[in-house]
């Protein structure tokens, strides 16, 4: 990229308008914001070769994403998203046009959520590195903490498609991969005559997060599943003192991951389970009409410190909390 | 480093609490805030090889200055520093000693600055990579926007140290640099007689950042100069949409930066003019008492949208806004 930092900032900022009644966004030392209500700030980072492949990631869908992992975190909390931060460490052999794809996935991903971008950094790096800081508010955040034995556990969706996403793209040809950075809109993409593998795609690449509005004032305790259901739920139990059980019979299986699992020989109740990056929640509630928007039932909360999957065939099993670490 | 994600998270909980009655800190999906003021909110990646080097750099130092470069931006707007959020990047092979070293320095750094770790990331990475979220609230921000012609430019001391103490660190021996990671209080280092090589090392690793309490009620525009007086002044300028008069006989030149200026065979005034990462701060006011806070004169604001070097000897010298660009 030719431009020079000046140059740079002075086009994302006149592209990213933050009306003045709000604060102050790009430009200065800090931006500048008033809350009403509590605040929420949630921070993530996206590296290359940890969270992302440049092989069939497009920079399009890298702007997407950044914006759509952090506004989770805002969503999780019971929380409205309102503006974000976006730092970027980029190699200096970055052309420019993939640089305007970056920010133009951040764009539409801040019009689909409804938030301004106020503020960031921007360095050379020799891997790509992007980080996100969400900013949200809320008058009553729904926290990990507040579950209680006999309270039902609900999921907001299938499990396991960002993951089979994954392992689906992994074994793409390069052409096959090329095809898949060409794409913005997953709805019209053509990579195969199976149902839904579309969505997986989309929900590995381009996840859009589900606002909570709807149902958060009937959470008792909420997360959002980004590391694997089982690891996030182990969080969400030593939170709030307590253990769960999982009835595996409950658990919806969508019937793309279920082909990528027998595609690829891998066990689609570990990519349900254990699999990351699905962006969907876990809300913890003890009011039935929880089903009345759409939430699964999958669980209850116990006394008993451990988790338990509950086979139909097999019966109680003590499960432990895989899913996405880092270390 | 053989410890867990779980465990890792959970000990850095114990180490950083966060009183319940201000808010939520780490251990949630975001963290939660209440502010009575405004609130401001910064973001700087710290990224290996592009903005420092493990050759002569300890993690503990990297800690303490991922605080102080955010920090800085929160003073910059004449804010109180209230909250941080720590991002990090690191290769699995980091060992627990410099894990630990590196929150030693955040902890020293959230002591000094008397701030709290409300939240943050860990994830692995071929480089380190370290992104700081610095939160902090005003009741009247003070920004780059406010310069008018007739004002005065203020200092508030010597520039050039961190780049001259760059320079310097490049320039040592193996031995040397492996002495320079063992330090954490510069005040008792033994490198050189020169006076003042200590704190010029001091300020490139681990820049303690001027509080602004004294001197913001007198700051018409303000920024902290973190790329180079001249570019920094240059920004400033475009906000304010005037042009500046520095005279370069007002700038005053550190003992110590002249004596390493000479020794490496560097133009001094390019380590003053330009050399990034000093953290001083840029007043413009138009209050001559600013002097008895110890601001120093160096200049005057005027219409012409320019940069000119006022030189005793040269006259008027039109200055190109030069400093760290990262393209």
């Amino acid at each position: 990229m030719r431009k020079n930092e000046l140059t740079i900032i002075r086009e994302i900022r006149e592209r990213f308008s933050f009306p003045e009644i709000l604060g102050v966004g790009i430009g200065d030392d800090a931006a500048v914001l008033n809350f009403k209500k509590s605040a929420l700030i949630t921070t993530d980072l996206m590296i290359e070769n940890v969270h992302f492949d440049l092989s069939y990631t497009s920079f399009y869908h890298l702007g997407f994403k950044i914006v759509s992992v952090n506004v989770s975190d805002i969503y999780a909390m019971g929380g409205e998203f309102k503006s974000f931060l976006f730092s970027v460490g980029i190699p200096e052999i970055i052309s420019e046009n993939d640089f305007k794809d970056l920010f133009d996935g951040i764009d539409d991903a801040l019009k689909y959520y409804e938030g301004y971008l106020i503020g960031g950094d921007i360095s050379r790096s020799e891997r790509v590195v992007l980080g996100g800081v969400a900013v949200g508010e809320t008058d009553m955040p729904v926290l990990r903490k507040g579950a209680e034995a006999g309270d039902m556990i609900f999921i907001t969706s299938f499990l396991g498609l960002s993951s089979a996403g994954l392992n689906l793209l992994r074994s793409f040809s390069d052409n096959e991969k090329k095809y898949i950075k060409s794409i913005k809109d997953f709805m019209n993409c053509k990579v195969s005559e199976t149902e839904g593998i579309n969505e997986i795609l989309e929900r590995h690449l381009m996840p859009r997060i589900r606002k909570t509005d709807k149902f958060k004032h009937i959470a008792k305790a909420m997360m959002d599943i980004s590391d694997g259901l089982l690891i996030d739920l182990h969080r969400l139990c030593e939170e709030s003192g307590v253990g769960a059980e999982i009835y595996l019979d409950r658990i919806p299986i969508h019937h793309a991951v279920m082909k990528i699992a027998e595609y690829l020989k891998i066990d689609p109740m570990k990519l349900i389970l254990s699999g990351g990056e699905d962006y969907e929640l876990l809300v913890i509630s003890d009011k039935k009409e929880a089903e009345d928007y759409g939430l699964i039932h999958i669980g209850r909360i116990i006394e008993d410190k451990f988790i338990y999957l509950i086979d139909p065939l097999k019966g109680k099993i003590p499960a432990k909390p895989e899913g996405w670490q880092h270390f």
